[in-house]
C-alpha cells in the first residue's frame, strides 16, 4: 500500500531561497499553455507555442486575458512567464512547490496570488490524490497553473465562455477567478460524497456485524483521508475570507456576493468533514465493542461445553477404574443408574446456564 | 438502515453559479401559497392561485403581509416570487438548496434573509428528519418558504392571528419572524425530550446489565443524531446573535427582548445537546466495562470447573490403567480411599477459590 | 433509578411568548412571602398576607426592603408582584421557568435580574438536586424568589440582620444580593466536599482492587453529577463577571471587592469540578486495566491447570487402552516408571511456568 | 492512602464575609516573625517579639523592610499586622485561607497582593504537598506569609542579603518580591525533576514488560500530581503576566527584565507538566496493550495444549472401550500403529500452529 | 533506554538570577570562534584566537560582521563577548541555558535576540536530539551561538558567501539571520521525513498484521518524539510571527517576504507534526483492535476443539466403564455403531460452527 507522503526533498536543504526547483512527482511531458481572451462581445482561444507570446496585456486592454498553464515542472517556463508578468521570485517558487500549503497573498495591490489543492479519487477509487493549483489575478488578466494535464478540469469554464455571452463573459478577471475556485470547491463535494458512500458501506457492515479486520483498515484509511482533506481545505476557508475582508481593488463589488456564497460552500465542506470524522470514531467504538461481545459469546460456548462434559467425563472415568472391590460395578442396574444421574446433571447444568441468561 | 445523507448533487459540478436547481428529495405535489395580511384591526387569509398576485406590498401599506410558500421544488415558482419581490438570485438558490447551512444575511438594509432547519422525528420515532425553512423579512412583509407540506407547522401562529388582536397582531413583521423562529426552536425542545427519553431507556438497560449489542447500536445512532442536531442548531445561535448585534432598521427595538429570550433558548438547546453527548459517551464506557466484567465472570466459571475436574479425571484415569502390577487396585478399600482423596481435593479447591473471591 | 431531566413541557410549543406557565415539578402548598426592611438603625420582619402589600418602596426610602418570595408555582402571585414592582413580563417568565439557565440581565439601569441554581444532595445523599433561585435588585430593594420552601436557606442572612447592626445592616441592597449569592456559592462547596468524599471512597475501593460493577455505576453517576454541576455553575462565573464589568449604578463601589472575592470562589468551584472530572476519568482507566489484569490472572490459572493435567490424563489414557499386545503393561515396574515420568513432567511444567513468571 | 483534599470547611457556610478563620491543617506552634531591614550600605535582622513592633516603615525610609511571617493560623496575629499595615480585610482572609487559588491584586496602587503555592515532596518522596504563601508588596516594604515553618525556604535570600551588597541589596522591595517568586518557581523545577525520574522508572518497567498493577497505580498517582501541579502553577503564569502588563508604580523598570525571565520559567514549567501528562497517557496505552498481548500469549498456549492433547486423549479413549468386538485390539501391531498415528497427528498440529505463527 | 530529559539542575535553586552557569551536557573541547565580514564586494573569514578581538563593529562599518561562536559551555567566553557587544546579562544566561525555550526578544531596539533548537537524529537514527542555538542581530552584525561543534551546520551559508556575490552577500545582517533560520527549519523537514518513513514502516507492519509488542514501543517512541518536536517548533512560529509584526528597524522591508515564506514553512512543519500525531493515534487503535481480533480467532479455535472432542471423549469414556451389565458392549456391531455416532456428531458440530461463521 504505497502512498505519496508530504516529502520536502532533502537536496533542497541549504539551497539559496528563491531557487526554482520542482518539488513533486517526476512528469515526462512538456508544459502546454493556452491563452483565452474574451469580453462580452467576443473571445479567442489559442495554444501558445512560443513563451515570448505570454505577455501581460496592457492595462488599457478591454479584454480579459486568461493564461492557462498546464504543467509546473519546467523551471525555465515558469521563470519566463514570471519575468514577462513581473511576478515575485518567491511566488514562482510557490507555484512550482507542489507541497506548498494553500494560501493567498497580495503583492503591492497589483496582483493577487492564490494557491490551493484540487482533490480527486484515483480511477480505481482507492486513493485520494491532490493536485497543486495556483492562480495569479491581475487587473484584466488571470494566470492559472496546474500540476498535471487534466484536460477536463477547467473545461466547464471554457465551455461557458464559448457557449454564450453569459455571466462569465460579462464579468472581469475576478469573476473568472471566482468561477475557477468554485469549480475546485465543487470537486471537494464530489470527493466528500465518495467518502460518505464508503463510510455508509462500512457502517452497514459494522452494524450488521459482518465486519472483519479489513473493515477496520478501511475505516482507518478513511479517517486518514478525512484528516488530509481537512488539512488541505481548512486554509481555503481562510483564503476566501481574506479576499472578502481585504477589499482589494482587484475584486469588483459585484463579485463579493459570489465569493460569500463560495465561502459558505467551503464552510459546508469543512462541517461535513468534521461530521464524517466523528462518525468514523463512533463506528470504531461500535466495532470494538462488537468484538468484545463476540468474544463473550465464544467464551460462553466454551464454558458451557466444559461445564457439562467435564463432570460427565469424570463420572465415566470413575467407573472405568480397575479396583477389585467396586460393588456398584456388579449391581444389576448400576450402568442405567449412572446414565440417569448423568442425564439429570446435564439438565441441571442447562437450567443453571439458562437462568444466568448465557444462551 | 437507509439514511439521507448530505449529498451535493454531482450534476451541479461546473454549472454556472446562480442556476436554480432543486437539490433534495423529489416531491410530487404542486407548491401552495397562502397570503395573510393583518394589522391590529383586521386580517385576511387567502390561498394564492396565480403567481402574479404574489406582489410586494407598497411601503406605505399599513398591513403586515405574510406570504407562506409551501414547497420549494419548482424553480419557476421561486424565481417568479424572487422577481416580484426583487430578491437576489443567490438568495433564491439558497432557498431551493435544502442542503444549505443555516445562516442570516442582510441585503442592502432592504430585506433580511434567514434560513434554518426544522427538526422532527418521523412518525415511527426512529429517524431524525430535518426540513429546510427560509424567511425573507422586509419592512412590512415576510415570506416563508418550507420544504414540504407540514400543514400544522405554522398553524399555531395562524391560530393566534385569527384568535384575537394579541401581541402578534399588534406588532410588525419582525415580531412575526421572531414568532416563527420561536416555534422552530420550541420544536428543537420536543426533539431533545424525545432523545432524552431514549437515552434514559438505554441508561437503564445498561446499568441494570440487560444491554445487548443492539443497545450499543442505538446508543451510536443517538450520538449521531446529537451530532447532526448540534451541527444544525449551532449556526442558529449565531443567526439570532447577529440579528441582535447588527441593529438593522428592520428589527424594531420592542422586539429585541423577545429575540434575546430566543437566544437564551437556543443556548439552552445547545447546552442540553452537549450534556446528552457526554452522557452517551459515559454510557459507552460503562457498557464496555460491563462486558469486561461479564467476561471475567465467564472465565472464572470455566477455570473453576477445569481446576476441579481436571485433577479428578486424571486420578480416575490412573486407576483405569491396565498394568499387571498395580497393588492399590487389589487392596480392599482402595476404591473408597481414592473417592475420599477426590472429595478432599475438591473441598480444598473450593476453599482456595473462595479465598481468592472468585465466587 | 428515576431522575428529573431537563424537560421543556410539550404543551408550551406554540404558546404565545410571555405566557406565564410554571414549568417544573408540581408543588401543593401556597406561596409564602416575607418582607424584611432594615437599615443600620433598625429592622422589621413581617410575613405578607395580602399581595397588595408587596409594593415597591419609594426611591426616597432610607430602608433596604427585601421581599423574600417562597414558591414560584402560582402565576397570579408572580404576575401581581411583577405589576407592583413594574417588572418586564419575560423576566417573570424566567422566574417561573425552573429550567431557565443561570443568567444576569439589566433592565434600563433601573433593576438587575439574576437567576441561578441552588445545589444540594437529597437527605439520603443519593441524588444531586437543584433549586431555581431568582433575584431582582433595585436601588433600595431586593426581591428573592425560591422554588421550594427550604426554611433554612436564607436563614443565616436573616440571623445576621437580626443579630447586630453589622456589615449587612450597614450596607445597601447590592450588598444583600452579594450576601445571598455568597450563600449559594458556599453551598456549592458543601456539595463539592460531598462529591469529593464519594470519589475518595471509590478511589480506595478501586486501588485496593475490591471494586465491582456497582463501583463503576457509582463512578458514572458521579461524573454525571459533575457534568450537571459544571453546566449550572459555569454561567454563575459569567454572571458575577458581568456585574463586575458593567459598572451598573445599582452596585456601589464598596461592594466591588466582595464581588471580586465571590468571583474567585466561583472559579475555585469550577476548578475543583474539573479536577474531580479528571480524577474520575483516571479512575475509570485504572479500573478497566484492573479488570484486564484480573482476566490475565484467571486465564493463567486455567492454562497452568490445562497444561499440567492434559498431558498426564493422556498418558494414563494410553495405558488404559485394551490392546492385547502392550508389553509395558506386563513389566514389573511399568506402573512406577509411568508414575515417575508423570512427576518429572509436572515438575518440568512448573519450572517452565515459573520461568515465564506466570506465578 | 489518605490524602489532603481541597476542603472548604462546612462551618464557614453562612459566616459573614471577611470573618477571619484559618482554613487548613491544625498546627500547634506559635507564629514567628522576622524583620529584615536593608539597603546597599547595611542590613539588620531581628526576630519580632511584640506585634506592636510590626509597623509599616515611613515612606521616606531609605531602607527596604521585609517582614517575614511564619505561620498563618493565628487570626489575631494576622489581623494585627493587617491593621498596622492598613491592609484590606478580604486580603487578610486570603492570607489565612490555605485553599485560596494563586492570584495577584493591586489595592489602590498603594500595595500589591500576591498569593501562590510552594510545592515539595514529603521526605518519604511519596506525596506532593503544597504550602500557602502570600506576599504584600509596598513602596519600600514586603510582607511574606508562609503556612508552616520551613526554616530553609527563604534562607537562600537571607544568605544573599547577609553575604554582600549584591543585586538584592542594591535593589528595592520589588526585586525582593521577584527573588522570592523566583525561589518558589525554582522549587517547581525540583518537583518536576522528581516526577520526571519517577516517570522514567515507570516507563522502563512498562517497556521492559515487568509492570504490575502497582505500576498502574503509581502512574495514576503521577497523573494526579501533575493535574494538581498544573492547577496550582497555571495561575502563577497569569500573576507574573499581569504584574508585567499593569505597569504598576510599585514595580521599577529595572525589575521588568527579571520578571520577564521569571515568566519564561513558569511557562517552561507548564510546558514540562503538559509533556509529562502526555507521556503518562502514552504509557498507559502501552501498558494496556501489553496486557492484551500477554493475554494473547496465554490463550495461545492454552489453545495449543488443548488442540494437541484433546484429540490424543480421545484416541486412547477409543481403545480403552470394552466392546467385545473390536478387531484392532487383537492385531499384533495395533498398539504401535496407534502410537505412530498419534505422533504424526502431533507433528501436524505443531506444523499447523507454526504456520499460523502461534509460537 | 537512557534518555536526556529536561533537567533544571538542582544546584541552581536559590542562586542569584543572572549567574552564568552552563546547564546541559558536559563537553570537553574549547569554544571556537569564527568571524566573517562581508559585503557585496568582498569577504574575509578568520578564526578568532583572542577574545579581545571579538568587538562590535562600528555603526558606520559598511560590512556585515558575523561572529560564529561554537560552544556555549565556558562562562568566561560568553561573558566576555557579552561585555564587548554590550549585551544584557539575562540574555547571556539564556544563551548558556540549553534548556531555554525558543523565544525572541528585542532590547531597546538596538539588538534582537532569537534562541531556538536545531533538531536531528543521532547517527544510529534512534534518538531525536536537539541543540541549543542563539542569535543576536544588530544593525550590521550577527552573533550566532551553537551548543556543540557540528562543522557542517552553517557551512551551506558560508559556502554561499564564498561562492559569489549572491543574495546573501548583497543583503544585510537581517537577511543573514533569515538564511540561518531557514537552514534550521529545513532541518526540521529532514527530521519530519525520517519520522514519516518510520511511521510508514510501522503502518505497514500493523496493517499486514505482523506487528509485535516492539512495534507498539516504537509507535510510542515516535509519538514522544513528535510531542517533543511540537513543543520545540511551536514557539518558532511565534518567533517569526513577532519579528514580522513588530516592524523593528533591524529588519529591512526587503527581508519581509522571505520571513513570510519562512513563516509558511514553519506552519507547514507544525501541520505535518499534527498529521503524524493523528496518524500514530489511529495506528494504535488499529493495532489494539487487531489484538482483539486475533484473540477472538484463538478463542474460536480453542472452543471448536473443545466442543468437538469433549463430547467424543465422554462417549468413549462411557464404553470404557467396567459395569458387569452393559448390554451394548456385547452386541456385534456396538463398536461400529458408536464410531458412526461419533462421526455424525462431529459433522453436526462442524456444520453448526460453519453456520455461525466461526471458520
Amino acid at each position: 500500500m504505497a502512498r505519496r507522503r508530504y516529502k520536502h526533498s532533502e537536496k533542497k536543504v541549504g539551497a539559496s531561497p528563491g531557487t526554482l526547483v520542482y518539488v513533486g512527482q517526476e512528469i515526462d511531458y512538456k508544459t502546454t499553455i493556452r491563452r483565452i481572451d474574451y469580453n462580452e462581445a467576443d473571445y479567442t482561444i489559442e495554444t501558445v507555442k512560443k513563451l515570448a507570446l505570454c505577455t501581460r496585456p496592457s492595462e488599457a486592454s478591454p479584454l480579459v486575458s486568461w493564461l492557462d498553464v498546464d504543467g509546473i515542472h519546467e523551471p525555465q517556463v515558469v521563470e519566463r512567464i514570471g519575468q514577462q508578468y513581473q511576478l515575485h521570485p518567491l511566488l514562482l517558487e510557490d507555484v512550482m512547490n507542489s507541497q506548498q500549503k494553500p494560501k493567498v497573498e497580495e503583492y503591492d495591490g497589483s496582483y493577487l496570488f492564490v494557491t490551493l489543492k484540487m482533490l480527486y479519487f484515483t480511477k480505481s477509487g482507492q486513493e485520494l490524490e491532490h493536485e497543486h493549483l495556483s492562480f495569479v489575478l491581475g487587473k484584466n488578466y488571470l494566470i492559472s497553473f496546474q500540476e498535471e494535464r487534466k484536460a477536463d478540469l477547467f473545461q466547464p469554464i471554457l465551455d461557458r465562455i464559448q457557449a454564450s455571452a453569459g455571466k462569465t463573459r460579462r464579468n472581469g478577471s475576478d469573476y473568472l477567478l471566482y468561477a475557477l475556485l468554485d469549480l475546485v470547491v465543487d470537486h471537494y463535494f464530489v470527493v466528500l460524497d465518495s467518502i460518505g458512500e464508503k463510510l455508509e458501506i462500512l457502517e452497514n457492515s459494522i452494524i450488521e456485524q459482518v465486519a472483519s479486520q479489513q473493515t477496520l483498515t478501511r475505516l482507518y484509511t478513511l479517517k486518514r483521508e478525512l484528516t488530509l482533506m481537512r488539512k488541505l481545505v481548512w486554509p481555503v476557508r481562510e483564503i476566501v475570507n481574506r479576499i472578502l475582508l481585504e477589499e482589494s481593488d482587484l475584486i469588483r463589488p459585484a463579485t463579493i456576493p459570489f465569493l460569500r456564497d463560495l465561502y459558505d460552500h467551503v464552510v459546508q465542506v469543512l462541517d461535513s468533514i468534521d461530521s464524517y470524522r466523528e462518525l468514523a470514531t463512533g463506528l470504531l467504538d461500535v466495532y470494538l465493542s462488537t468484538l468484545s461481545n463476540r468474544m463473550n459469546a465464544v467464551m460462553k460456548t466454551l464454558t458451557i461445553f466444559s461445564a457439562i462434559f467435564m463432570p460427565l467425563t469424570f463420572i465415566v472415568g470413575v467407573y472405568g477404574m480397575n479396583f477389585d472391590n467396586m460393588p456398584e460395578l456388579h449391581t444389576r442396574n448400576g450402568y442405567y443408574v449412572v446414565l440417569l444421574i448423568m442425564v439429570v446433571l446435564t439438565v441441571l447444568m442447562i437450567i443453571y446456564f439458562r437462568r444466568r441468561k448465557w444462551f
